[in-house]
């Protein structure tokens, strides 16, 4: 079968195995840091976000929270997706590589997968729907793939995979569904972890002191987002047994929240088919069956959080003008929730206490154009001009009861 | 009078000073390279770029360039102007600061002195025309000023200075043509020589190896932004017999390049009035008396060039959809000007030669909105499709020929 190996088991270790081999070839990304999002996060929501949720009339939650931002929209190719690539790629040797590597993916995985093809001198066969946007498909022939052209379904789609395998003996390289994809996505919460603590180490006046004790030395949780859970499932993979938290991060518009539904079901189920169309446009798949082995297991994933699409605007509009950080609308879900989820916000404050938690929130890509900024933009929502009213454009200052 | 001393020569000594006193109040904001961007600007432009030029019909220029980016838009308050307004504060004392600051301004002075006010504990009174956007205003309060209004002409905005002054014995600061100003912001161009010098120091394959001698061990050439002239200026004074060459750069739209101008008439001399609408609206004022007799000066600036509102668009696109890094239009006239104007790019060529010069460029500011992002691209230009055809979304891989 032209499918890659699944021989690893999905560890700590192996996670730390698989950043190794990946790391000549991808970028140890920034973390950014934010007073301005940081007391935002830590300031109570006002009693009209609450309205028409269960929360209604209740007193906003006032968690702590201080936050540090992973940077992945300055990986390779713009999002998190070269770490899987790099990493599955790794795993095969030149003689199983020779004839090259296909997927089918309209998005970040396919220019992950082209680089990662083009960096071991072989041949990339990308599928992709003949409706995708020109810029997607510039991008991933610029890396030297073949760009083939299917329909839009799934069917179609794996039918023309079927094809090129069959023609050229290509290996498949799924985007998320496969153990050294999931390894690979989970290097980042390695990084996370060990840049969170060298940071706090250097700079204490980050940390929180409790009388005269410093107790918070490094993460207390992380949170990605979540689409076909390759990230998520790695993330927590990486940071089992540490005693971070993981969280994930979907968008709730027409049920793109599959994994929170899933795991909200009794007995919990994966749910297998999504239609959304959501503008975090990389989180419209459902979870993976492995990914989903993980992110339903309480020990490794704590719980997945999902956010309106206008939260996720507020999101995005925050992290560019504030942070002046270029992301993808499924880069700030994890955001968005941190900053707006009633439910996630109650959970810290319980949890968290009155020292806080820091929380690493990974903004995972960047591959977005201008034109579709001014397409989600174009008309200033009423949320927006509350939220810029409020705060002014670069104030440091964060007025109290902030909108969601 | 009620205005701030005007006592230290502009010269590479007091900006180092001036670097010394407000070090504990500015960011020293990161260099960014663009292996994309420095492949990018060695490449010819296509022969339909030239046209209606009077380069047409020629051979493009095919300089040899390594861009270093100054990423002033993560400084204080998103751009360059806290340095300036923190460091005229700086060289007043408690007792001539206690009636607090005034000046005009709806930009990014407003914010940077109200900032510095603060921080001194004194009050800072700004002075905007009526028609200022709700979020510069929601912005200048943020940081604690009080926000006075005024008619949009300058006879109007002055008459409402001098009445501020009357009544509450405040200093005025103004935004550029003040040498306590013009050192401050020039303590970028201090960092911006030891950063790339630090840079290729440690990462020699940055630099470029004539033979089995290394030549460039830093900078030979830096472009900045100019409006006011303050940055200009300032920046030619900090870098003055260090040999890195200094340029300028402006939009073009409705004579906003009035210091191009100035320096082209024969004999030279300072253009008083601009009332350009350029996208770039950092960029709307003539230059000041004071940075003008540093312009002009040829051995501090080698030359001022300027570029069409398309070219700063397509260099703002880039650096949002390539470089993942948010900055206003102002940022990127020195970003256009190597890429598009020939003259420049002529001009390296000739100079460089074979072995190419590092240029820094300085993006200035990160102060705009989604909305205004959404304004400039909500129509895409043919050359925009054009450049992201040809480029792809995120390819490493630059097509030959590509169009300003």
């Amino acid at each position: 079968m032209a499918d890659i190996s699944q021989t690893r088991p999905l560890t700590r270790s192996s996670v730390k195995e698989a950043h190794e081999l990946i790391k000549p070839h991808i970028h140890e990304t920034p973390i950014d840091t934010s007073t301005t999002l940081s007391k935002l996060a830590s300031t109570p929501q006002s009693p009209e976000a609450l309205k028409g949720t269960i929360y209604d009339g209740q007193t906003p939650a006032k968690p702590k929270i201080r936050l540090f931002f992973k940077c992945e929209n300055y990986q390779k190719i713009g999002a998190f997706k070269a770490r899987g690539a790099f990493h599955a790629l790794a795993r095969l040797s030149d003689e199983e590589l020779e004839k090259g590597v296909v997927t089918h993916s309209s998005g970040n995985h396919a220019q992950a997968l082209a680089l990662a093809a083009r960096t071991r001198g072989v041949p990339a066969y990308i599928v992709m729907p003949t409706i995708s946007t020109p810029s997607k498909i510039a991008a991933t022939k610029s890396y030297g793939a073949s760009v083939i052209f299917s329909g839009s379904t799934s069917q179609e789609r794996e039918a023309v995979v079927a094809e090129v395998i069959e023609r050229t003996g290509a290996v498949l390289v799924p985007p998320y569904d496969h153990p050294d994809i999931i390894l690979g996505q989970g290097t980042m919460g390695l990084e996370l972890q060990a840049q969170v603590e060298d940071l706090l180490g250097k700079k204490p006046e980050l940390g929180v002191r409790h009388g005269r004790e410093r107790r918070h030395e490094g993460l207390d949780a992380v949170i990605t987002p979540c689409g076909g859970g390759g990230m998520l499932s790695g993330v927590a993979t990486a940071l089992s047994g540490t005693g971070i938290r993981v969280f994930g991060a979907e968008p709730s518009f027409e049920g793109a929240d599959d994994a929170r539904k899933g795991l909200a079901a009794n007995p919990p189920r994966r749910v297998t088919t999504v239609k959304s169309l959501t503008i975090a446009d990389g989180l419209r798949t459902p979870v993976g069956k492995i990914p989903w082995k993980v992110i339903s297991n309480k020990d490794k994933v704590r719980g997945v959080f999902a956010v309106s699409e206008e939260m996720i605007k507020d999101a995005m509009r925050l992290v560019l003008e504030r942070m002046k950080v270029f992301v993808e609308p499924s880069a700030v879900v994890g955001l968005a929730t941190v900053l707006y989820n009633e439910e996630f916000r109650r959970l810290v404050e319980r949890e968290a206490g009155e020292e806080g938690w820091n929380i690493g929130v990974v903004l995972s890509g960047g591959n977005t154009t201008v034109e579709a900024i001014a397409k989600i933009f174009a008309a200033p929502t009423e949320s927006a001009e509350r939220a810029g009213g409020v705060l002014g454009m670069q104030g440091e200052r964060v007025a109290e009861n902030v909108a969601g």
